[in-house]
């Protein structure tokens, strides 16, 4: 059967079908600890029209489809744990349409977020969404993806105007159009945004873009005790403060940003602020976060003023997971992700240090606090399946801690592979609800088959 | 069939069922010109667990059930065009958590926008989204309403933490926890905000809330052409000024509010601006807004600053549907309801005004610019057909015009029964993944048949 499907798929894209050892092995895997599954071919579609015929004929085999951005999910969902074709965006990576005077960008999914503010330099806009990695747009859809931002701009869920999506049988719809606003029946983006590619391939994406700050400063400031640093974050957010960015890193993350990002901070629980908007505004937003962070012990704001102090300063951030990893040679890294109401953060984060300080594992703790999110970094040798239990053990009390303070598994990451018997847990009979919608929209069960629900 | 389900029903409910010929004319219509029809009875159910109980004992006769807050909707969304039972929502009113410290609040379906507020009052937080009516919270959620200040704080899409909802069938699911993002799977709230009751009933909504702002200014100022005021709307917006709302009326519309709400204003083009922020952003921003509007030749900025004018300037802007009804007396109004890329405000409001110029009919035109949203309401004689006619024909334009210039035909007031047709042209192909959704959810058909899709 599978020669047969190859066969077409090959006469449909000549050389951008692949089933080489090495390709195959670049699709099996992402950046989690979970376990590497190769898929059986790899395609490389350049338009959407290519991608509803890849999926035609993979629906008419029955066979997995896996869309795949540039691999850097953290809960498995682009590893093809079934099998399957996967479904590499990579090279679907232009900007369609930049409409300037309606802050907004159709852009391809296969476009990373990097390039796009690259190529948006020179409009005075710019797309604020960003997780870790320089990820795809149409990855970032498809977990429902945030970052260091998302405290002031939000998350892709409330930045997407449209999708264009081509579902498991090929057909291919658009969402709706680019109306800032619309009461025009289900909101279709929405249901595609967090779907993880099981409902179908995204292959477009209008994006919603902000006006560039005309002042922007960012400051670094340590704190005696990790608790001091989430409390100040907390009362800043209470007290209403526009912040742009509010990072925590406790001491061990940041004596691997020292070593990793050439920085010379000291290896303290720390606070990355970063304040957008006029001069004046940004001045006073950066007087009342220095007046309570003095409360709770802070030392000096150290500033980035230059844009080139400033993007080192978060480039240095979106590395943590990498410099996390630097600190245990050859570990692999095990990211949490859960995020709670704000008035719970304190209580969440002191309940998992009192954990972290018993674990013989080493640990970093990082986190977009301004929105109750946060990740405890586990890092562990892949020879050494007891620290993975360990790791599995605290990761399960962290998510219960959230779940009972009304949080959620996870704040960014996805459920992949990694989460699914959590999601039961965290909504109940809303499960039987989602799998209604699978169901509907995917009956052969094709599209990324076992990510978020469990087959 | 009918008197066993009643039968069930009143056993259940006591004199919280009712079926008398008053209560049915209250419950056969909205605030629209469609055509009213009573359902077969309506029930008044004061907890989730017994509008579970309700649409089980529904379900099982598989009758139409329709959802109905205060009926305030305005294309058919609550009328019961196939009979059926209403769920009248009203008495499900209360505030069941407030959580200052997180911005948000969990309250039943029935609760009103401005008791809502009221409530919050001493709180220091209030809930921006402010339709027209005072409508209830499930039904803003149901429509996916917005109102006046969606440009700054965006609409019930944006604004809803976690929604509980009763199935067809009786199920009872929560669709999530209060943080405030999460990439739990599929977005189910968000499938439920805006599905106008045809997916199931929602029962409590948790909502984000805001702090109510330092600094508060309101300022009304009028322009010498319809044209001139857009394009100041327009150009502060694609200033990136951060403007709270910004409210077109034409001259026929300020003469109506004048009249109605005792206003003293020119009968000319008119916006209403706000601005929240510190005392020193709101001065900055009303400056910058009056710099523009002095490019398009506009008047003298009026400003309403004490509470009191502003909560009249305000009120007189909700009341506009009912001040635009008082132009002719007797007559039912028509709202249409467009919203396109704010880049192609002018040229939709240009050419719609050469239609209107044309036509015998009275019109107004009240408009949540700053989203790209306008509505014309049409005020006809409900005896003369001729004038249904003439206004369906000038609708139908106003939709095509906005559908080409990649907006929709509803920007806050739901697709009902009005605009399925156009939904359907706006959309393509998409409309099947809506029925694909509607039938997995409701295979039956019994939740509010033939809203949004036709049947």
């Amino acid at each position: 059967m599978l020669d047969a499907l190859f066969e077409e798929l090959t006469v449909l894209l000549d050389d951008r079908f692949s089933n080489s050892e090495a390709v195959l092995q670049d699709h099996s895997k992402d950046e989690s600890h979970h376990t590497p599954t190769p898929p059986d071919a790899v395609v490389f579609p350049t338009s959407t029209e290519e991608v509803a015929k890849i999926l035609q004929i993979c629906s008419k085999y029955k066979i997995p489809i896996i869309p795949f951005g540039v691999g850097t999910s953290v809960e498995g969902g682009v590893i093809p744990i079934y099998g399957g074709v996967c479904v590499d965006m990579s090279r679907m990576n232009r900007i369609l349409q930049i409409n300037v005077e309606d802050f907004d960008v159709t852009v391809e999914a296969g476009l990373t977020r990097k390039r796009l503010n690259q190529e948006l330099r020179d409009t005075g806009l710019f797309f604020p969404i960003d997780p870790g990695a320089d990820a795809t747009i149409g990855g970032m859809a498809s977990t429902r993806a945030s970052g260091t931002n998302a405290v002031r701009y939000g998350t892709m869920r409330e930045n997407i105007l449209n999708l264009k999506v081509v579902l498991a049988d090929g057909q291919i719809i658009k969402t709706g159009g680019r109306a800032r606003k619309s009461s025009a029946g289900y909101d279709l983006a929405r249901l595609f945004v967090g779907s993880e590619g099981t409902l179908g391939i995204i292959t477009e994406v209008t994006l919603r873009l902000y006006g560039v700050p005309a002042a922007i400063s960012a400051a670094v400031c340590s704190f005696p005790t990790i608790s001091d640093a989430v409390n100040c974050c907390i009362l800043a957010i209470q007290s209403d403060i526009q912040v742009a960015r509010v990072e925590l890193l406790d001491s061990k993350q940041m004596e691997a940003c020292n070593r990793y990002s050439k920085l010379n901070y000291k290896a303290l629980p720390t606070l990355f602020f970063e304040f957008h908007g006029s001069s004046e505004t940004v001045r006073l937003q950066a007087e009342e976060v220095g007046k309570i962070s003095r409360e709770f012990g802070a030392g000096e704001f150290k500033w980035a003023e230059k844009t080139e102090e400033r993007n080192k300063l978060w480039q240095a951030r979106h590395d943590a997971l990498y410099a996390a990893l630097s600190l245990k040679p050859g570990a692999v890294a095990w990211s949490s992700d859960i995020c709670v109401p704000i008035s719970r953060l304190a209580d969440c984060i002191e309940e998992t240090c009192v954990d972290l300080r018993e674990t013989s594992l080493v640990t970093t703790i990082v986190g977009h606090v301004g929105d109750g999110n946060f990740h405890v970094i586990f890092l562990l040798d892949p020879e050494n399946e007891k620290e993975f239990e360990e790791a599995k053990r605290l990761n399960v009390r962290m998510i219960n801690r959230a779940i009972d303070m009304d949080g959620t598994c996870t704040g960014e990451h996805g459920i992949g592979i990694g989460k699914r018997e959590y999601l039961e847990k965290e909504l109940g009979e809303g499960i039987q609800v989602m799998r209604q919608l699978k169901n509907a929209l995917d009956p052969h069960n094709v599209m990324n088959p076992g990510k978020v629900l469990t087959v």
